[in-house]
């Protein structure tokens, strides 16, 4: 593994050993790095959460993390991806974390520069790390993914993490399931009533309602889609008893999920912040040793 | 002590005991934290000095600093100061230093979300480190408080750092009076002569006269403030022998103070920005300590 | 050597001393610095690639860099840069890089603060860390500058790097021809067809077109610039066997420059970027060294 840009680009195998390293970071493993490296976070959209998960987990493998500000940066003046990368090698960054709204981006620089890509979110939903945790969140509590159903619950045509989770998830073994209005579908099989998943998920994964990208569009209010679509108080009454709740946050409390659910015996919400951690070390190392 | 977001807070004793490891850092030593830490300074409000000052603090004492930018958080998302630092408590982070303009916002924090906090000012004037080093410059000057005459100048009723200093100053001994034109006293009690408690004063604090909030509400030019209620260098002549001259920061040079005097002899202004390095690693050394 | 903000104040001996370090950094010599130091890069106008540059530089040097947000300080509170610079004083920095648009901006600096002043560029286009690592890589090029002809293409009279390097090379017995179209020449002696000089060049540099100080003033299309004043692809196949092609960046492809020409065998544009950071290095070590 030279650069991470897709889940497409894992095998079953490698996304174990993923885990595996995750799993050992988090009980106190140390970074095995020969080399001191120097990395740069280019998050060409806001993303506080991500960003600074990924500074947490280059802080702790020991590594020097350049600032870079994307609004103040050359590309005002017109500079390329590829040309602002270039600029970043020739000054020595070993890997760089991008989250960058075009899609499939990185196909300008990855074989064609010398540091590691790391897809920090792209505009058609490759958004790999967060696959990873998510599916790190499961195999940690269940040990297994095989024949867990995950139940992902919501706006599944513009949910980056619903489509790069879903293959994942089904090459791992686990059943998944789109719930949805029949007008966020797009082109995915969705199952249109939420109660009728309820009882049966291991895993129930609520999305983030974009407000932002549905403004007129949906006859949804927010009131109106907590009913409906929203994980509420009765619905978690009626969940599996060993069934966990994820969401990737930042949440919207009561639209998509009851607020008083957030932080519930069920939720591995911010379980799954803790493990980004893990699991952005563990894809940094193996990524630089696989070049060591 | 396990957070720090008022003067109210603290005792007597828990004062001095910040005052003593600030000198003891001025003079060499070093921190003896037992673990690694990991902070973020969330300032939600522009100030370089105080946060440069954190900065600077952490660095000292060996901690990694996380960087955030507020205007490029998920806060831009519609997201609660609460659920943005649980966000950061599952990251790992130890301890945060928050700057926010809503009255109060510790209230929804401390208590509630593992990280310390430590306030770097709030919407109704906490600013406990900024009061602190107040403190210390003034005991450093005359090594006790007791019977000191400090006299605040200028807006009190838009100052944090008057409202948060008076208090503290009153409790360790000192005898505290404002000085303002009447239609900035608020509900304080105010000398509106300055001319009157020049010659009396041990300390001299101006503050900082905020032409941002004064738009056509007050009677005065920048000449005419000056002349009355600026430390003019006439005014300087008449001071007490052994007498300082204080002030926040940032200033106006020849508003509330006569540019000739940020510098001179009496002038601790820049003094107290060494202290406000020294003061932030005693009141974070010892929070943290509290919590090992 | 105890600040940098000119060329003009640098002898040929220094530019030498400072060529040589550079050359042992690049070959893996480390800091002999003795202290620990502490340094912040104050960009008041956007640079990430020289920002960049110099933030490696210092954490190769091992030094704490503190992050200072131009667009988030107090000079939004109308700050002189003296008072700002003194703050920094007072939170104990002891070098500053400084970018800033006003012309000689360092002299309300220079000999009245305690840390090193590293001019990042002013206004009136001192950028001397540009102009030492385009002597570097003609240095490393070719072992010495004297008698080498360089020809300086594009924007004179905008361009800080032109008439920073001018001088300096010439000093160090160089033959510098500036070569643009009349009404771009300024005060400057010019050739106006770039065709003459290919050939007998053993340097060309050219010069980013700045659309963004140009609009409607330029009576050139890109195509008619690139025409008339890139360096084409035909032209580069008339360039002396030996001579190299260098670019301060960033670049405008298919302007001044045609894309395939970026990462030819003659560029030298992404080994200039390189070199940067050693020269840069080699600049605060020796200016650090000089107020040991």
């Amino acid at each position: 593994m030279k650069n991470l840009v897709s889940m497409k680009d894992l095998s079953v195998e490698q996304i174990r050993a993923i885990l595996e390293q995750a799993q050992a970071f988090r009980e106190g493993a140390k970074s095995t790095l020969k080399n001191h490296y120097t990395m740069a976070n280019l998050f060409f959209e806001p993303s506080t959460r991500t960003k600074m998960s990924f500074e947490m987990a280059e802080r702790k493998l020991d590594m020097d993390v350049l600032p870079f500000e994307a609004g103040f940066s050359s590309t005002l003046k017109g500079e390329t991806l590829y040309d602002t990368v270039k600029v970043l090698e020739a000054i020595g960054i070993d890997a760089l974390v991008i989250r960058h709204e075009e899609n499939n981006y990185f196909e300008s620089l990855v074989g064609k520069v010398k540091p590691a890509i790391i897809n920090g979110g792209d505009g058609t939903g490759n958004h790999p790390t967060q696959s990873l945790l998510d599916i790190y969140t499961i195999w940690q509590e269940f040990g297994t993914l095989k024949d867990k159903v995950v139940s992902i619950v919501g706006d599944i045509s513009h949910s980056r993490v619903a489509r790069s989770n879903a293959d994942a998830l089904t090459r791992l073994g686990a059943k998944v399931r789109f719930v949805c209005p029949p007008e966020w579908q797009g082109e995915f099989e969705a199952v249109n009533d939420f109660d009728e998943v309820i009882a049966s998920s291991d895993v129930i994964m609520m999305l983030r309602v974009q407000h932002e990208r549905h403004d007129g569009a949906t006859s949804f209010s927010k009131e109106g889609y907590h009913e409906a679509f929203g994980l509420t108080i009765e619905r978690e009454k009626r969940m599996k008893e060993s069934s966990i709740i994820m969401h990737p946050a930042p949440f919207n409390r009561d639209v998509e999920i009851a607020s008083e659910l957030i932080e519930c015996d069920r939720s591995r919400i911010f379980k799954q912040m803790e493990n980004g951690v893990f699991i952005r070390m563990a894809v940094i190392e193996m990524i630089l040793k696989g070049r060591e």
